[in-house]
């Protein structure tokens, strides 16, 4: 990616957006989002674009159909009378999971599709965008009314997939023997070690999801009332080297620490460390990123874990993971005082970067943090009307939630608020773990 | 089994034990317990009891003596002073999960093991029987004091595995082509259809988990206040007959009414009906339950489904499953109203029932009853000390809760705190559904 | 096994019919047989004839009803008016592979079949043994002279499957962790080591395959001639001591001795050394062997070998494997000059013993030697008739031929011109090699 | 692939080149097989040639890579002093499966190098082309006349590769839902149908293999006599419209026709058709090929087969399969009079081309026709020396023997000694069947 690459320009134009008129600010917003998936691609080659490195991964080149598809067939065939699309079989090749907008391509095939070509897929997304440009300018009142909520949820699950690029194109350079770097990294100053700190929060009953006007996913809602206990949650996330001495104590080989899944997945899959993950002679580990081969920061927080790995370290280390809850709890507070921030303070970087000194919650915003809960529907949870109704609801059993945000989240895109999800063994997002315990 | 089998009087005895010092009343119970898991046992030859339908399942021997080795190393070698083991090494093969208590067979080659034989485990019961019989009779008052809930658990672990000798057998015989029975049905007159009926509860900070003295799994520990919407739940489980309506209309074929998961399951496993079901050409059902192949009492409730099929089915009837804290509040405010039991009404058979009429919640207790609630810890939940500290959290992702009991419950076995768990695509327990739904 | 059973007895009368009427004679060899197959079974439990360890075994219960469905298939119920079968599932659960025979039970579920019981099966073969007996008696001379040849077949296919019923009753054993044996060992005095020497054919034309009148496969038919190179054949087979001689080098690390599958079947399998071996820590094999677990004679012939493991063996003794024109016309040449014997030394013996010395080929008999053939069609091969037509033929592609007998084969039942045929990485049968070189 | 490829005109020179000397011939002959695997892979992007369809094929990149390593690795490396590799991660990343030349990158994952990317495996295949020709001008006598032999191998075996690259990216593009064509179809008048018609051959003592001084692999080596019944070849290969027949006949339902393995495989995976065949609702056929979705030609051969379909289809036919010694007599006494040709009647097209009327064998060259001879080693083989010994010897298991050629062969490529060999479920390559019966 071109340092000049206006990455967090147009993030930031995300979130404020003040003074525009509706239809301006929606065009705006989404050229921005359009630009930064294209922006995102371009370091890479249109062979790096078309392989899937595994069933759970996507070709690049995907990402950029499905997204767009999503426009085309949730607003412009929805919403514009006579819309021709742009090709008849993208709705088969593009569809990434919506039964009822027909049949679809196998999901482990996708890598299999060199045609359509990069380029014609570049062209496809041109066609989109101006489409529905033009579409925003010119619907009248009551459509643009009807359709703003699904351009809007269209934006964020670009936003989503953006994330999905960079996570999936690292699962495929770092099985590459040649070990490619997607950019090169960005000097930065070490921070100093933060020490391990405890915070303490009272529980109570206290409110939780999403309760605004703006956009959230409706696996946010209904904003509803929990009851918690006391509880500590630990200043910021674990970190690599505190994991480091999990694994020199032999936390890979010890199945008190671990869930009873958990422990089958070490066992099958011979983990021994982190993903992407060596472990030198001397004991000391490299990591392999999208700055390509390195050393890691002692002070940055670990990742990528699995629940499994996450859950077995909290454990070892004598505490344990938050629920969604305390967690949400703690961040809505903490924000609320300005004691926190969820972005990151290095936005450019691709990997968690160690927290600096400060009060409250520190290092948000750097990994997913993985919670002890698992990813159920909220009380009264009513899915998205439409298409969109299969967008989460479906995905409610087997999976547990992560919180906060990571290295490889679009600027302002996530919130307090934000249910992210992945199966217990799932370790290619950069997914860590903040501990808490009880009071 | 034997129509003069004293099982119910057994287990009413395990219920009932008001006037007996401790030491008699102890190993009164004990006997009784570990009679019925023989007297189960009985109708099945030596072969039937070896073999190992899946992996998921074990052969019946191995279930005998693997309660029996619980008793052996959590009571005996743990506390009586010079015990010498039975075998040793009956603690590698017998072991189920316990990683504290050293390596074990692994669990799919359960159904290799021909050596020991059926007598030879027989033969193994009875020693240990003695020897905790003595040990209750003659340990001094401290060691008893502390052994005394060892004791207890291991009769609730055998309870447990009652229920799975049953079902893991069911499994077994119907992959038999000879179609071979357990035991004869007793005859029984119809029940007349009982109405759906929604009954209304309010919700509101109810107080969930076990809370009193006596037994109870550390998984429904601590008791903890949660906060509940109105909401509705049906007098009685989804019936064979509302379940096969379902099935009329399409509902393994159209992905709506599914979780993503289990569609694919329904896909990958060509899952038509439930489990043991087969469809003739007339489109009525007939099932192979352990009293052999037989038609269906529509009026009974539906059984087995997984997750997957209790999800989809309510989601084609327009409510939904509820969370195991609303269950389990509705059920503990009419049992202190006397307004349900959780005993079925005909134990002797090992099929689900069709409720009677009547007020209240009808039919608990006929078949596990779905929730949709993951099983995860509670808040400040602790697990046993000591090896029994794997029992229960270990398992704590990836499965669902369900609450009741089935027809294959031990008499007295459950209550309105337990929470019974398996993973979404588990259908060879006795597991059907009770429909909810907002207020 | 019972010392006084007549194991031998009923062998050499298999051979050994010269004076007797020819229904007499088949009646007397038809009980023999039967009485061979009972015999074998003796020493197992119920439990031990149920289980089935591997897809490729099956339980011995299923071979005593399998050996009892092909007479009572195959003639009864083809030559004897209104018969009625003695169960009619029978054919479905223990048809092996006949597809003109209708559907079959799937051979992987064939140890879960815990009905019919054992007694059953047993009371199974009592009827048929009858039936047939009396229709030998009854039958006229036509229908007789008709079916002479089924019956005949039948009892073949019956002694080739006493071989597998000790070769997966083995496979059983070898995964229980208890090691129990299958019979006691008969002490013996260990034979003198016997020097690895070259004995010279000179090849040219020669005639392979069966030609006489008395019973043959098909698949040794027709004889015809083939043209050989001058080669040689060691004079007995491949000893522990030389393979482990192997094995201590590095054969088991090193892609140059191996087939490009043997090697892969290496790293998947992570085979180390033959099957059933343990190898201590002061590099002395043990092997576990139908006599329990035990040590093993250094000159007796090696096995279970893979033709994999025997060929990389004999690339690295600097040799090959004969082809199987080769040894049969060693073999021929030999027996004709009285220079060798297909039949073992120590018949009561399940496990392989060393030669003694003398001239000639030695030690036939014990292990079934590999051949470099693989299991092609004769020049002018014509299958059986009838259902018998898919004994044979239809399994001749994606296997090896095996020469010779083994220490499993019954007594009688092996001759020069008989094919056994295995995949080249199947190692449960009694299977070693036989050195071989160019002149 | 452009017309104006000089794609006959490399393939003649490769066949033609008597005046030159060798130095010059050898480098006009690289120079033009060479050019010709550029010229295959022109049409395709960078994205096609990147991926892996199957974990059998290979990418195209692939292929381009792996044949210029071997000139690499058994040229330069091991004749030119103080020759440089390209770069050092090549030799781990093209080695196909040479055990003797070092570790290797695993075969499944082939498609996931989307680095190296497409033009630096063009400039590698630049730089070893200018030094391999440097080379084959500067070397010395003696050390050009040792190389001589490797330089050939290395052409030989890209020709291999440049039929495997047509294979492979014809099953890549069948599974675009897109598909996509290689290259337009040069149109073609239709051939008259020719009669099946059979060609009586005496057998007897025949020579076998190569012999000659010219290139030969390894595998037809040495040559050596064989028996052969007297035997009949047909004219030609089955037809589309004969194998049509079969298919209406009920052919893929009927057990009867099917080898064991076959019939498992048809059941496995649901074969109803040749590969790439697709039975539209009026039972006519189409079949997706390098020219894109079609009709087929009903007096065209018919491919792919499996060697199990081509067996079915030729028991069902009442005849069989020649072996590969029948079929390398006939086709050399053929040769010998002139009676036949190994090169195809239409060498630009890339489907089966119906042969044309006439006398002797026709169709040779159209799809390579499956023998009834496993791949065995030949009396006396002796693979070549050095690391190409593992090019042929150490994959003869399993496998079956093809004779011919196909329309993806390169013209000259193949003679009347050359061995295919495939396993016998194999159905990617053009491969079909010629029947044969005894006489």
């Amino acid at each position: 990616m071109n340092a000049e690459l206006p990455m967090n320009a147009s993030a930031s134009s995300l979130v404020q957006v003040p003074a525009l008129a509706p239809r301006t600010a929606l065009a705006r917003r989404f050229m921005d989002v359009r630009a930064r998936s294209a922006a995102l691609a371009s370091p890479l080659s249109a062979e790096d674009q078309c392989v899937q490195s595994m069933p759970d991964a996507s070709p690049t080149k995907w990402h950029l159909a499905h997204t767009t598809w999503f426009f085309e067939s949730m607003v412009l065939e929805a919403f514009v009378p006579d819309y021709r699309v742009v090709d008849p079989q993208f709705g088969f090749l593009f569809n990434s999971y919506y039964e009822s907008l027909g049949p679809r391509h196998p999901r482990p095939q996708r890598g299999l599709l060199t045609r359509p070509a990069l380029s014609e897929v570049q062209a496809y997304r041109k066609a989109v965008d101006a489409a529905v440009l033009a579409f925003i300018e010119d619907a009248d009142d009551a459509t643009f009314a009807e359709t703003e909520s699904a351009i809007t949820l269209g934006l964020h699950h670009e936003q989503q997939h953006q994330e999905l690029m960079l996570t999936d194109v690292l699962h495929l350079l770092s099985l590459n023997p040649t070990q490619p770097l997607y950019r090169t990294q960005a000097p930065m100053a070490p921070a100093a070690p933060l020490a391990l700190d405890w915070l303490a929060f009272e529980g109570g009953r206290v409110a939780v999801g999403h309760g605004r006007s703006d956009f959230a996913f409706d696996n946010e809602t209904p904003r509803h009332d929990v009851l918690l206990r006391p509880y500590a949650l630990a200043n910021r996330p674990v970190t690599n080297a505190e994991y480091l001495a999990f694994i020199h104590d032999g936390g890979y080989r010890d199945p008190r620490w671990w869930l009873s899944d958990g422990w089958a997945a070490v066992q099958a899959n011979g983990w021994e460390a982190p993903a992407y993950w060596s472990l030198r002679n001397d004991g000391q580990p490299r990591q392999f990123s999208l700055h390509g081969p390195g050393g890691l920061d002692p002070h940055a927080p670990v990742a990528p874990l699995s629940l499994f790995e996450a859950a077995a370290y909290a454990a070892w280390a004598g505490a344990r993971l938050p629920t969604e809850f305390e967690w949400e709890a703690a961040v809505s507070q903490a924000l609320s005082e300005s004691r926190c921030s969820l972005e990151r303070r290095s936005p450019e970087r691709l990997v968690p970067t160690a927290p600096t000194a400060g009060p409250g919650l520190r290092g948000l915003g750097e990994v997913w943090e993985w919670t002890r809960s698992a990813y159920d529907p909220y009380p009264g949870f009513r899915p998205f009307e439409g298409p969109a109704s299969e967008y989460n609801g479906k995905f409610m059993v087997g999976q547990v939630v992560l919180r906060g945000g990571s290295c490889a989240s679009p600027p302002g895109h996530v919130r307090a608020t934000y249910r992210n999800f992945f199966p217990p063994g799932a370790r290619w997002q950069f997914s860590g773990l903040r501990l808490a315990r009880d009071l």
